[in-house]
C-alpha cells in the first residue's frame, strides 16, 4: 500500500530583530527551521519571507504558509493594521504574500498562534476555556474558548499589557504610564532591578556591581541567573515580579474566568523561580475568593516554538477548509 | 381562527432589600409586576418567591419562572454559590424552587439577565459582540458573544468591579483596596464628594452644606441632582467619575474588544451628565489608539427592568429547548 505523502506547512515567527521559519508536519513537529534578520522595509521583509520559503521548498513539499505577527490584525486576519516593530501599516499582507508565494497564506496574531500551538499539540490539549499569558519583552495574551480563538469585534482582544495598574507609575513606550507590562515582563525585571539597586541596599550583590558598571547592559536573563545563584537583589526582583504576576493572574481570572492559565514566552523557562509564589498571591486577590474554583496555572510545553507550530497548523487547516 | 393563547413567564429581580416579580409576555413587555421586601433567611426567601408567583397565577397562565441573582452561580446555573446580600450559600436553588413552584425555573446572574434583556428587546438587538456595564451601587458586567452569554469556565466572568486600579486606594468591602468600583459607581460618587468636600474648597456649594449637616445621608442621586443644578462640587464629582468611566471603558476595550458597550444600571439615566466626556477619555486610553476601531458606547433601553425581562425570556427559552 502506498504511504500517504507527508504534508508540510511553514510557520513564521516574525520578530523585530529576527524571523524564523519552521517546517512543521501534521503532528506539530518542527522538521527543520531557518532564520534570518528581519528587514526593515515592507518590500524587503516580504522578499525575505519568500526567500526562506524558496529554500525550504527545494527539499520539501509545502502546502501552505502561516505568519505569526506581533501586532494588530483585522478580525478576518487579512490586514496587518499596526505592528510596532515591523514596517507593515494597514497592509493587506495575506493577499500580497499569497500572490508572491503562490501558496495559501494564513496570518495570525503571535499570542493567538502560540496559544493555538499549545491547544493542538502542547500543554492545553483538551482544555475548553483557557488563557495563554506570554511573558517576554512585553505581555501577550490569548483566549481559547470552546476550541476557538476569541478575537472580540475588531480582532485585538485580549490585551492586558497596557492596563494601568499604578497611577503615575513607570513610563511606558505606549505613551501612558503605570502599564501592567512595565511591572510584569522581562523588561519589568530590568526596571525593578535598577529601581531597587538605586535605593543603595543589596551591597553584597554581584548584580548591583553589574548595574553600576553598565546599567544599560542589564537583561532579564542576568537577573534570573543571579536569582538562581541566590544573589539578594536577584531574589528581591523575582519576589516583586511574583507579586505582580499574582495580580495579573487575578485580573485574568476576574475578567475571563478561564479554567486554565498557561504561562508562555521567554520568561516561562524560569517559572520555577516565581510561579508558586505568584499562584499563592493570585488565590488571595480574586473577587469572591473561597467561593469559586481557581483556574489551574501551568507553563507551556512548546516554548519559543509555540507560535511557529500553531500558525503552521492554522495555515494547514485553512487549506483543508477551503477544499 | 382561534387566537394563540398568551404565554407568560415571571422574571424576578432579587435585591438585598426588595424583590420584584414581573409578568413578561413573549415580546418582552412587562404586563404587570409585584414587589415585596426580600426575606433574610433561605426558607422565607424561597417562600416569598412562591407567594408572588401564586398571586400572579390567579390572573395569568404562567409557563416558567426566571430569577436574576446578584451573586456567583455555577456555570450550569443550578446553584447559587455566594450572593453577598442574599442568604443562599452553595444552595441548589433552581431544583428547590422548581419543586416548590411546580414550574420550570431558570437562574441567571443579574448582569447577564439584564444583558439578555437588552440583547433580545433593547439597545443591543443585532449586536454580535458587546458588553453591558451596569453602574449602580457597584459595577456589574456581562459579555454577549455571537448571541450567547460568555461565562468563563466557572460561571463568574466577566468581573471588573474589583480590579485594583489604585495601589493603597479606597478600602473596599471585599477586603482589598483600590478596587475599580470604589471609583466608578454610585457609591464612588459619594466617596469622591466626601473626599473633595473635605479639602475645604467649593464654599458656595449647597452639596457641601448637606455633607457638613449629615455626611452619611449623602446619596449618588443627590450628587447628580446637584450637578444638574450646576453645583460646583456636584460638577467636580461628575468630572472625576467621567474620567474613571473612560478608564473603565478602556479596560473593557483592551481586554474584550467588543463592538458595543451599553451602560446600564441606576446611573445610566444620568448618562447625559458624564458619557460624552467618558468616551473622549476612553478613546485616548486604549492601547493602539488610532490603529483600531472604537467600540460604540450607548445606554440601555430597558432601564431597571432589563434583568426581569431578560431572565423571563431565558426561562421561556429553557422551556422551549426542553420540549
Amino acid at each position: 500500500m502506498p504511504q500517504k505523502p507527508a504534508s508540510f506547512a511553514v510557520g513564521f515567527d516574525i520578530g523585530g530583530t529576527n524571523m524564523r521559519a519552521g517546517l512543521v508536519d501534521e503532528s506539530g513537529r518542527i522538521v527543520t527551521s531557518l532564520s534570518a534578520p528581519s528587514p526593515h522595509t515592507t518590500h524587503a521583509l516580504e522578499q525575505g519571507i519568500c526567500d526562506l520559503v524558496e529554500q525550504l521548498k527545494t527539499d520539501y513539499p509545502i502546502d501552505s504558509v502561516g505568519l505569526a505577527v506581533a501586532g494588530f490584525l483585522d478580525p478576518e486576519c487579512e490586514v496587518v493594521r499596526f505592528a510596532p516593530h515591523l514596517p507593515w501599516r494597514d497592509e493587506p499582507v495575506r493577499e500580497k504574500l499569497e500572490k508572491l508565494l503562490g501558496l495559501p497564506v494564513r496570518l495570525e496574531h503571535d499570542a493567538n498562534s502560540a496559544a493555538w500551538g499549545e491547544h493542538r499539540f502542547g500543554a492545553a490539549q483538551g482544555a475548553d476555556n483557557w488563557v495563554l499569558l506570554a511573558l517576554g519583552t512585553g505581555i501577550g495574551a490569548a483566549l481559547i474558548e470552546k476550541g476557538e480563538i476569541y478575537r472580540g469585534a475588531y480582532g485585538t482582544a485580549p490585551e492586558f499589557g497596557h492596563l494601568r495598574v499604578v497611577r503615575g507609575g513607570r513610563a511606558c513606550a505606549c505613551g501612558k504610564d503605570g502599564c501592567l507590562e512595565r511591572y510584569c515582563s522581562g523588561t519589568a525585571l530590568v526596571y525593578t532591578a535598577r529601581e531597587l539597586a538605586s535605593h543603595g541596599a543589596f551591597l553584597n550583590s554581584g548584580l548591583v556591581e553589574q548595574i553600576t558598571l553598565d546599567p544599560n547592559a542589564l537583561t532579564g536573563k542576568m537577573i534570573t541567573t543571579a536569582a538562581r545563584q541566590k544573589d539578594p537583589l536577584g531574589i528581591a526582583v523575582l519576589e516583586d515580579f511574583s507579586e505582580w504576576l499574582g495580580e495579573t493572574l487575578s485580573i485574568i481570572a476576574d475578567v475571563l474566568d478561564p479554567g486554565l492559565i498557561i504561562i508562555g514566552g521567554g520568561l516561562s523557562s524560569d517559572a520555577d523561580l516565581y510561579l508558586d509564589q505568584a499562584v499563592n498571591h493570585y488565590s488571595t486577590r480574586i473577587v469572591g475568593s473561597g467561593y469559586r474554583p481557581l483556574a489551574r496555572v501551568g507553563t507551556g510545553q512548546l516554548g519559543g516554538d509555540a507560535g511557529m507550530i500553531g500558525v503552521a497548523d492554522l495555515a494547514r487547516q485553512s487549506v483543508l477548509e477551503s477544499i
